[in-house]
């Protein structure tokens, strides 16, 4: 057996190691998740809310460890990893509430009329489901993150794979929660986790597991997506990748360049460039001066954390050369501390044409590295924005309403993203009800779905229709009277959940996100 | 070029042929299509209804003409086919009218607080669909069937690949609604349709494609849907599929061994056994002299008509041959015509315990062919169902709502069915907003979609959000005031649709269905 060592970006140190599950391990983790699969399906969603909340009390007590253990592990700075124990726990309380609403149960009810039965629609919970968390934001996405906490709202017992990253976090996340949904009297098997990587291939493989949410490398989640497609018995895996995120700034929007790029610099070096939704691709206009104001801001710029990990810092450094040698050119450099997984700030300039399709511009590089290419026309500026991959978000810096290339870059921005953003940067992503955090392939191998906001909860949901069954035979969130509350479709008419307090302990103990 | 021969399974002669497309024809039609996809995005659901109900009112119009073309290539018989036209028009102005309502635009606002954005999220259509409809039902789930409508009034252009059962009836369709298309002032390109395998592949293939629909069998669902996960941008396929679906009869459902007899031979013999939905497994109590009044019921049933094409009558006897061998007994058999396609309607018998993992028995015979098996307990009962693929429907007979069993098989059924039927015979699909025509893998290849019913709509379209956009650079589905009517989710609460007239032709101009 392996085991998986935790290691301090800072220095390279070690600060300690999880041994990896072994098969039997991981067959019991799935088998408890099995037997508690019925109980958190059959319980309302109200009720379940309180289980939540309580995992979510418990993270916002611990904070302050979760926050040193996670900087040891992550380097990602403990006020940033405070913020984030708040915003994991926000999102735990913020999906048990949208269970409670009840959209993603897509009840609909169609009367008997003289020639057509009476149908009642219940989408039900999928099972366990297998978590693989994200390295970048051990809370936020990780083994308590969006994925495990919008499938426990939505009524499915979660079995988190351990990102190597991190570890003794991760162990420690899930001990956390466990004791939290022990005292709160959920069920044996609702969470659990296993360490390396034959672990996590046996998850995806194993017959009980359902559905897989994944956080990472297009290497990571397309793996996974394959695996699942080799099964017996497919199963959905939501994945959600790294692709170059673009920010296009119009003729209009460019009449400030040293605005353009502090804003610029402050996004794409948000932690160390490990986002998501990083500005990989800054188009300006040729002439505007941009690319000059982001060289002189970066001379102003202090040197970047850490990478997560000796692999991303490797993999960062190779980017850099391999964009060298596709035709870039390193415009400005931020040398790093020169200690444990170090990096450099890079910006790299590449004339538009060299953006073709295969071309290394055009790949993520999951670091403080980013490509600024001017445009010399609007017909230049379409055809790069042609030969994008589907992104999770693009964005515009514009000149306002009156803007005349504006619309047309928001249209065809929305073509490739899953989200547009107007005059503001694309990092940073609100946990809402309209939100979207997904985008085409291979942004994400399912571009119909979200991680991130109310419509997250569908993911781990399939419908079934129940055809002239009598109420006693329903399961409760179908039956007559809507004896939970929910939203419902009633013969095509869109009725709102009646809105009643979620049965969670004291909300306002704990900190807003 | 090679050509599909059409064939009169009557007897076997040969009604025409249709020369297979070129790679030049494929490239056209879905060229045209791209360029229609805009402008069938941009216009409202309630305008492009008017479209969709002139196709309606078109095939309303031909409905002898295309019953009796349909009949010499299938021998569904015209009475059948005459009513399937008319259920056929009535899908297109159900979908037209499902996306006026407008649920599948998933349009939700979040409005701008101190600490967060306005988000306003608009579903949009994917563009270019690919479908590839049945030959069991030539108008319903055909050419202009649930797919290409669902499809049509969520904004998507359609090619539809020609079934090689029906290649004559396929063009003589898609040129119908060309012209009614073309009167009525819709884009070019907005229907068109290819023929040949190579063409289907090609298509699945196609860049500019963005989706596949599929009805008909699991090996071809299947390899379209290895043939999309090969592409550089990945493709949704979603396939509906055969698999066995499952009757059980209760201890307290089988007092009337007759009169389920009756039920079950007139359900599994319907357009000879080639329905998706056909029961192909009847459970019943031993002893209760189920199998025994199916054989009497069987010895008063008329000889089946012929099956649709060569190679489905040779499948059957092959089938019935391969559940021979894997255990099963014939314990009736109603022989066919002898001329033509012609098929034996058979009932076989099989030991429990003969069906598991891995048997022929649990696997679609796509013909008029059923197995009854006896169960000697709940535990038996329970074991078998364990043991079944994933399929669209199951049904249950029971005593009523006292039956101390149908609740647990009910519950159980769920877990593998897409429908769950009670005390009624699994066939017959009825139109509606709570459908769900879908099933776990295989039945189908996303278990979270339907393909009949008001969620049809959702498979084609892909969100996007937009954050801090003004509202002249949205959509105008999202925009504020919500210029087309549609329902929302408004910070969290569901708007109704505001309830408006479709702008569409007098309605009550054609056929019910």
């Amino acid at each position: 057996m392996g085991a998986s060592r935790s290691f301090r970006p800072y220095d390279g140190t070690v600060n300690g190691s999880v041994e990896d599950s072994t098969t039997v391990e991981v067959d019991a983790a799935v088998a408890a998740a099995t037997a508690a699969a019925p109980q958190l399906a059959a319980t309302p969603p109200r009720r379940r809310a309180v289980w939540w909340y309580t995992v979510a009390q418990a993270l916002v007590a611990a904070q302050d460890e979760l926050a040193a253990l996670a900087d040891a592990e992550t380097a990602l700075g403990t006020a940033r990893l405070e913020g984030e124990v708040d915003r994991a726990a926000g999102q735990l309380r913020f999906y048990s509430d949208v269970a409670a609403e009840g959209s993603h149960l897509g009840i609909a009810v169609d009367s008997a009329t003289e020639t057509t039965p009476e149908l009642r629609r219940v989408h039900q919970p999928l099972g366990p489901v297998a978590v693989f968390g994200a390295s970048n934001f051990p809370f936020a996405f990780g083994s308590l993150g969006h994925d495990t906490a919008s499938a426990l709202a939505a009524g499915c017992p979660v079995i988190v794979k351990a990102h190597p990253a991190h570890p003794l976090l991760s162990v420690r996340l899930v001990e956390l929660a466990q004791d939290a949904l022990a005292a709160a009297g959920a069920p044996d098997g609702t969470i659990s986790t296993v360490h390396g990587m034959a672990a996590g291939v046996a998850l995806v493989q194993h017959p009980q597991v359902r559905a897989v949410g994944f956080t990472g490398s297009q290497g990571g989640g397309l793996a996974l997506w394959r695996a699942a497609n080799e099964r017996d018995v497919v199963v959905p895996v939501f994945a959600e990748m790294g692709t170059v995120n673009p920010v296009v700034v119009t003729a209009a929007g460019a009449s400030d360049p040293a605005r353009i790029a502090a804003g610029y610099v402050e996004s794409f070096t948000l932690g160390s460039g490990q986002f998501c939704t990083k500005p990989g691709l800054l188009l300006v206009p040729s002439g505007a001066g941009v690319a000059a104001a982001v060289a002189d801001r970066l001379a102003r710029t202090p040197a970047p954390a850490p990478l997560l990990t000796r692999s991303i810092a490797e993999a960062a450094a190779g980017g850099v050369a391999d964009m060298a040698a596709a035709g870039a050119r390193v415009v400005a450099r931020v040398p790093g501390t020169g200690a444990g997984w170090a990096v450099d700030t890079t910006v790299l300039t590449a004339p538009a044409a060299a953006l073709t399709g295969g071309s290394r511009l055009l790949e993520e590089c999951f670091a403080p590295v980013s490509v600024v290419v001017e445009y010399a026309s609007s017909e230049e500026l379409d055809g790069v924005l042609s030969r994008l991959q589907g992104c999770l978000v693009g964005a515009v810096m514009t000149g306002g309403e009156s803007d005349p290339d504006a619309p047309r870059v928001v249209a065809q921005l929305a073509t490739k993203a899953g989200r547009v953003a107007v005059d503001t940067w694309p990092t940073g992503v609100a946990l809402g009800w309209a939100q979207h955090h997904g985008g085409p392939w291979p942004a994400t191998t399912s571009p119909a779905h979200t991680s991130v906001g109310a419509s997250a909860l569908a993911r781990w949901v399939r419908p079934v229709v129940y055809q002239s069954a009598p109420a006693a035979w329903l399961p409760d969130a179908g039956r007559p009277g809507n004896p939970w509350g929910v939203t419902r479709c009633v013969d095509g008419v869109r009725e709102p959940a009646r809105r009643a307090e979620v049965d969670h302990p004291a909300a306002s103990g704990s900190s807003a996100s």
